[in-house]
């Protein structure tokens, strides 16, 4: 075993360790911290970032990885994936200096105190001079990078690494029109019925009925836990702690189960990681696109799936049983699975999502491009809702100020959320293939065989493959769409007798 | 301004935010951590004190020192008292490596999971061995350090500096015989009633109710929370975010509610600290027993007193009518004040507390002089405890494994818990000379003049003043008993009619 990879993990760890304690101080932020605690906890987190920074670009860093490239020239072996992502992490962290990081711990802490009072107000004018910051700070980090074929490919490529806007853009504007087509036809088909979703399901129980459903699905709360937060989340501390948080709204009490379920797959991609990479960079997932290819994967292939409820329906209606009196399963299956353009992303059926996420996309491009200034995106983010699906937020709490990510110093981060949704039609057509009777086993309430697919494939690898790479190696294709628009196109065709 | 104070600062604040963050880190450890993330949290705590030792050591923080020094020489002076409290707490941990506290981190971090465990099988043999580690680590600290009088001197200096082994021996032995006898006496008189303090009371209103009363003694819950863990604890992650942590345990409900006030009494000494001091080791308290007297007036002087059950028992009653139904005031307050033998220090009364106390030190002198072996623990303490008090412990979870502290390697602690008893009738006295009408205010449910008070003369000061000298300039002597004793006599000679 070469000496010299030892020290470079010795180093790995202990960056790694800093970034866990970043995350438990970011988690207890979005889950109790009380307000007070923020200015502390902003510099906490800035001194935290500095550090790992300084320990991450390190000359002896870089003399070790330039030593072991040469040494681990096999990309298909643990050390040689190493190396690869070690040295890519390495040459982009160069590029930013210490300082900065610093700067964007401090900007982001108070943003996102502002954002949650902005949201609770919803006022807008609150969170705008934090967000103006963080905009100016993006700008900043571009800067850092040599110039690419578009500036924002130098935001995407950090969630996505090797994506291009032009890819992106490319898949999307093949998708769009035929997510359009879609929701055209349903519209003039007859609406389902939902009104039983909308009644008053105790907050408590509907908590706990998510809990015995990603219980089900594998989840292990010896190594994790639910809390409630503001925004649902998964975060990792550890291959054996990774949480999830959760939220309810009196408005769409059952959406706390979905969103357990989409956060449980995040959680459970993050507990599969090959233990061997804990404290490395090879540990959790590849991408944001794979990630979110679980979590939809679990919310929706799985969760809104007639066979699902199938099985968990008789359940539900024991614990609900005045609210879904009279209510049969394939009713509940529709009701779940109604289209209707909506407000809210994290809340919005799967043929509408992809639209919200293009919206927010354009929004992204457009700020960076300084084509868009940020007093006037709630007036641009209603027109292209009102564009887009036909309705326009009543404030900005229900439009602009929804999500927590820009809060959080977070673009290029949104189209991954639409790439996760294809990535996982990809996916499920090919475990459908492996695991013949996978539609009986969910009716039985069976997750193991699915998830022991996804352990063996996907969670295992952690890091190692790049994402494209992985989707190429187990679908034999790169991310498109032609899967989820024929996933999509025989769920709604049935349900809307299409 | 000087420039070198301006170049230390900085650095004494990045150390500051690093131990906060393992602050952080020990209270979800405690407060949620799934049993999966044990070693993991070793790790990251341990990279953690490794680069805040790292940063505390470092030649330029030495050099600093050193200059500063010779600058600032006034210790009345915020600067001077700085530079004179880093400059002894850098000459502690020059001696420490770095490699002892990241072994040490390990080590507990384990030996705590393991007595959580321990103590709810009630199995020292799990814990045991943890110990073992826990004292050897105990022994190779000391091994840093010039002999001194007493190598258990060594020990005590960390939480009370300057205080001798032989002082506290002197202290207690002077006071030992006082208490027995004490104790004796109430013994021989007619007991005390309590028996409606031990049914069943619900949880969450106790919990809550705790909460009511610690808000108007003006714990600030904008820079605070409250959490269950197995064992109360206060923590400060910024002078702005001060937390405490309780628990309820059914055969004795309502401690639940002095826990409150315990804790409470630490985090807002720490809340009162001069916000100057921030991420500055001036910050927090000066002692455990100085901070320790600011719990224990909270619950005993406060919360144990007639006046505050004057004011509070009918609300009390309001919310458990059932149980105290036919109680007078008088009778809960000599209920609460019942004097008993008993297994549990933290639930002890006042008049049998610092006996537990005596016990452990004994214990842990016992451990550093090698005469106790640890696996003779669970018998030398249970015939201690036959000896002072009269009573066995049935299992060793009321017994030797009670407490957190040894877990978490602390040793050289306990008897500051008794000193803190001293010191808070010292201050009571004084107060009560200063604020003549204190117990009407009490009586009507106000406190704004007793924490303005404390707030004034303690907390503001931080870690200003040595704990000796800040109680000889409140009170015009040093720790002594004789204070405490004629507040246990007084308070005794009326409850039991001595």
């Amino acid at each position: 075993m070469s000496e010299k990879l030892n020290q470079l993990k010795e180093i790995l760890n202990e960056v790694s360790d800093l970034h866990h304690a970043e995350s438990v101080l970011e988690w207890d932020q979005n889950v109790g911290m009380p307000p007070g605690g923020s200015e502390a906890r902003g510099q906490q987190l800035a001194t935290l970032g500095k550090i790992a920074h300084e320990k991450s670009t390190s000359d002896e860093v870089g003399k070790l990885l330039e030593d072991l490239k040469q040494e681990f020239t096999d990309h298909e072996s643990d050390e040689g994936a190493l190396i690869r992502v070690s040295a890519r992490e390495f040459d982009k962290a160069m590029r930013v200096p210490a300082k900065f990081v610093a700067k964007q711990a401090i900007v982001t802490t108070q943003a996102f105190e502002a954002w949650v009072e902005a949201k609770a107000k919803s006022d807008f004018s609150i969170f705008r001079p934090h967000l103006e910051q963080v905009v100016d700070l993006v700008h900043e980090y571009i800067s850092f990078f040599p110039p690419a074929d578009h500036p924002y490919d130098t935001l995407l490529d950090d969630f996505e690494p090797g994506m291009k806007t032009a890819e992106v853009q490319t898949i999307f504007d093949d998708l769009r029109p035929k997510q359009v087509e879609l929701i055209k036809a349903i519209k003039s088909s007859k609406q389902v019925k939902d009104d039983f979703l909308h009644k008053k399901y105790s907050e408590k129980k509907v908590w706990e009925f998510g809990e015995t459903i990603i219980t089900k699905f594998g989840y292990d709360w010896s190594r994790g836990r639910q809390d409630k937060a503001p925004h649902p989340f998964q975060t990792t501390f550890s291959v054996n702690d990774t949480r999830i948080t959760n939220r309810y709204e009196a408005g769409n009490p059952l959406a706390t189960l979905f969103s357990a379920m989409h956060e449980a797959g995040h959680a459970m991609y993050e507990q599969g990681s090959n233990p061997t990479y804990e404290r490395t960079p090879l540990a959790g997932g590849t991408s944001l696109a794979v990630h979110e290819s679980q979590s939809r994967m679990w919310e929706n292939m799985v969760g809104r799936s007639l066979p699902f409820w199938e099985y968990f329906f008789p359940e539900l209606k024991k614990i609900f049983p005045s609210k879904l009196d009279g209510v049969k399963v394939k009713q509940f299956y529709k009701a779940i699975n109604k289209v209707e353009p909506s407000l809210i992303r994290v809340n919005a059926d799967e043929a509408t999502y992809n639209l919200h996420v293009m919206l927010r996309l354009e929004l992204e491009i457009g700020m960076v491009e300084g084509k868009f200034a940020v007093k006037d995106l709630p007036e641009i983010w209603n027109a292209k809702m009102n564009d887009y699906l036909g309705i326009v937020p009543p404030n900005d709490a229900q439009g602009v100020l929804q999500d927590v990510h820009w809060s959080s110093g977070l673009m290029g981060y949104f189209s991954t959320y639409a790439l996760g949704n294809l990535v996982s039609a990809q996916l499920w057509e090919k475990i459908n293939q492996d695991i013949q009777d996978l539609d009986d086993q969910i009716r039985k309430g069976k997750f193991d065989s699915l998830l022991g697919w996804l352990r063996k494939k996907i969670h295992v690898h952690g890091h190692k493959y790049d994402p494209q790479d992985l989707v190429q190696k187990i679908t034999g294709s790169k991310i498109d769409s032609a899967a989820y628009v024929r996933y999509l196109t025989a769920k709604y065709s049935d349900i809307y007798g299409l």
